[in-house]
């Protein structure tokens, strides 16, 4: 399948040339003005090219309790989240779909699924995600959130302590699972990819993070999980470990060339500099840090740094959306307002090479994807720089990064298949999907968490917040 | 003009409740189910129904800029936005139809337009936005904006101190321009409204803010200006009067319940309270905020005192964007950051209701606007909860503020006339203002702006940064 984009504009050194860019055995295999045309052939006459954007991380089957949880901090937030998990593979399918088609729409052509199993139906739930992404026609890396500690045990003990219940599997099955996972699924060539994604310090044994490690070694698969996001984590790891979840985690070897990590909210100087030496990436959410009241991430230190950051948009229950765009000019203005000195803001082309070869490194594919080079994979999208929300015409990439692109994403092209034409997902019925979405629904305005009057108070206590019982 | 939107969904203080809304002489007439039809039959079956929310402050004509703009702090970012200002009165009136039409696709009914004046052309510029705001039918608060001193006079002198030239118009010329805008255009009966609206204490000498409350008392017009955006405004406030601005604008007059002041980023307790007894109203504008570093003003705090908050795009150049839903979204989630106690934390109704009653306070205007109310304006927003973006179905506003709206407006009406129905604005033509935008830019990605140049040394060096010479 060979196809040839003509007249596109393509961000170069001096600004931005006019160019074509032809397409073979899914890679580009030209990009010069007035090339002979080859295969089918497209118009890129007032259309910006860029390389796809990975949205680096997100749980997909959040979408089904996206707009519903109340202002709360992650640790009483997952209360509500998992008192009304979905536990039908079919939504995780439908959701999975969902978060595709958004990603889709905002620049995105890979995702990464930090995925909730469902409890008995571990495997099946990675099979409907596997079975979305591949019918939708993303790059899909699904890491299956696993744990061995129960949610209790997320929250600092405090002086009073803490009972925590044991946790459903053991670690010793969930490595089981998990290899049985990668087996079954993992698969390069057909765009999906599995990660080992523990869920984070707060819910891990080292036995379960040093399987991981092992996993990944012997299958040559990336890292993945959850780092720091809360204040509460970071008082957490210091009850746990006597020292940094950081210096933790370097210590038993997971922090690598082949790991990322979300969130990285409250890192010190001494962490940022074992980012630095490890060559881990941070993936920043920055919506649902604010939503969930975690913090300011310290971006602008990471990249002085020298650390690789990408863009994620986090599950949609925490967000509440999908939209990378959105997520990805969040993550880059936000941090203006932590160092006064302007010469160490993000561009907007800074951004746009965060969110597409940052997420290719995090994912150790900057050889293979996240930039529009010849010899690369063919991710990329078309914006149509007619749309009112990128007018009237000035800088195209900072029009796309600082405004609000609506209905901007004209096609997209993974691995060299078309996947949206005329902003319009080809590979799946969308109003099916909408209608689907719909029908397994309803509106709500409330409801009451029993996990959250469970932990509440202790929350309050160890967060030293008042009126506490 | 009488219409029946039939079985909408509401919000309610129980929760959400199935109705039907009538109109009559532009006024909310019925709110009730199952009422007998009068006049055109609308069906809001999946619909949610909202009062209009106000664009409580921009600057219209920055549209023309938006994109370009390096990260840069407001007081050399304005040297780029002056430099490059748009001199004829028809992009004004373009750039008005473009803030109008994205203002109202994101859930506007209401826009307050500090709008930049052509020199020599200042009642043409008026007018042109005039023009363009009835047109396309929206709610126009026009505050003609206007200062007294040269842009240099906005930084803090500093030690080494900075020379100022003289202001292009005298302040006399100034205010006999605003009472003949006045006389010429202020008609609330067209929903055309124009405000005094000084830039602010950084540009205005206080003959201009005396003659400005003058003028509203005898008209009995709304004041507006901007308040403290920049810790480099703070400085020069004590510079220049030896207390804080708030201090001196509460001395002279000019705070009171039909003043907003936009952006309140760097108020103390003590200001707070004055904005609290005066009855002003806080504009909140976290994208530009954001966007020039300004930083993030205390919303929590406002509330807790009792200061009525709405919110605003600002313009386009500093955001680069008028979608309001962005800014209610953000100018919510953000503060969670800046409280530990997630009970102070804004939930989405009250997002909703700083947006619409909020904005109509900060526009003395609550009696007319503001709220589904019978006898109040019909000023309102149809939103299609069949959307993906607001799908599945759980929690309407939680999914409208929290979540990234996609064509979730299906239809709105200011003053009881319908502007937009099926998500296309029905009184101009979209795409014809798309080809004049395009037709009067072109992409560029560098140029140079004079003024910066000269000014940046100076900047660096009462703001203490390294590297200045």
């Amino acid at each position: 399948m060979s196809f040839t984009i003509q007249n596109a504009l393509i961000p170069v050194d001096s600004g931005y040339e006019t160019t074509d860019v032809q397409v073979a055995d899914n890679c580009i295999s030209a990009i010069a003005p007035n090339l002979s045309p080859v295969g089918t052939i497209i118009d890129g006459k007032n259309k910006l090219l860029l390389p796809g954007f990975v949205n680096a991380h997100t749980h997909s089957s959040e979408m089904w309790q996206r707009g519903i949880i109340p202002p709360l901090p992650l640790e009483l937030w997952l209360a509500e989240l998992y008192d009304f998990t979905p536990l039908d593979p079919e939504q995780v399918y439908l959701s999975a779909l969902g978060t595709a088609v958004e990603t889709l729409l905002s620049g995105g052509t890979s995702v990464v699924d930090h995925l909730v199993l469902i409890p008995g139906q571990e495997l099946e739930t990675i099979a409907a995600a596997v079975r979305a992404y591949q019918e939708i026609g993303i790059r899909a890396f699904i890491g299956p959130l696993i744990q061995d500690e129960s949610l209790t045990a997320g929250m600092p003990a405090g002086e009073g302590g803490i009972e925590h219940a044991a946790y459903i599997r053991s670690t010793k099955a969930t490595l089981e699972l998990m290899e049985a996972a990668i087996k079954e699924f993992h698969n390069p060539e057909k765009d999906v990819n599995i990660l080992l994604a523990p869920t984070g310090i707060q819910l891990c044994s080292d036995a379960l993070f040093e399987g991981c490690i092992d996993l990944g070694d012997r299958y040559n698969l990336c890292l993945h999980a959850h780092l720091l996001e809360t204040c509460a984590q970071k008082q957490l790891a210091q009850e746990k470990y006597g020292c940094s979840a950081v210096e933790h985690l370097q210590e038993i070897g997971f922090l690598s060339p082949r790991t990322s990590l979300a969130h990285c909210v409250w890192l010190d100087n001494d962490d940022i500099a074992i980012m630095a030496e490890t060559k881990s990436t941070v993936v920043h959410n920055p919506l649902s840090n604010l939503r969930l009241g975690s913090g300011i991430a310290p971006i602008l230190k990471y990249r002085q740094a020298g650390v690789n950051v990408s863009f994620g948009c986090d599950g949609a229950a925490s967000n509440d959306s999908q939209d990378l765009l959105e997520a990805i000019k969040i993550g880059s203005i936000l941090h203006n307002i932590t160092d006064l000195d302007y010469r160490h803001w993000i561009t907007p082309r800074q951004s746009v090479e965060m969110a597409s070869l940052g997420g290719a490194k995090g994912l150790n594919l900057a050889e293979e994807m996240g930039s529009l080079t010849v010899g690369k994979k063919a991710d990329f999208v078309l914006y149509d720089l007619t749309s009112l929300s990128l007018l009237p015409r000035t800088e195209p990439i900072g029009l796309l990064i600082l405004g609000r692109p609506t209905n901007a994403v004209d096609s997209v092209w993974v691995n060299g298949k078309q996947i949206v034409a005329e902003g319009k997902v080809k590979t799946i019925d969308v109003d099916d999907l909408r209608r689907q979405l719909f029908d397994r629904s309803e509106w709500s305005s409330k409801r009451q968490s029993p996990m959250l009057g469970e932990i509440e108070s202790h929350y309050r206590q160890v967060m030293k917040l008042p009126g506490y019982s």
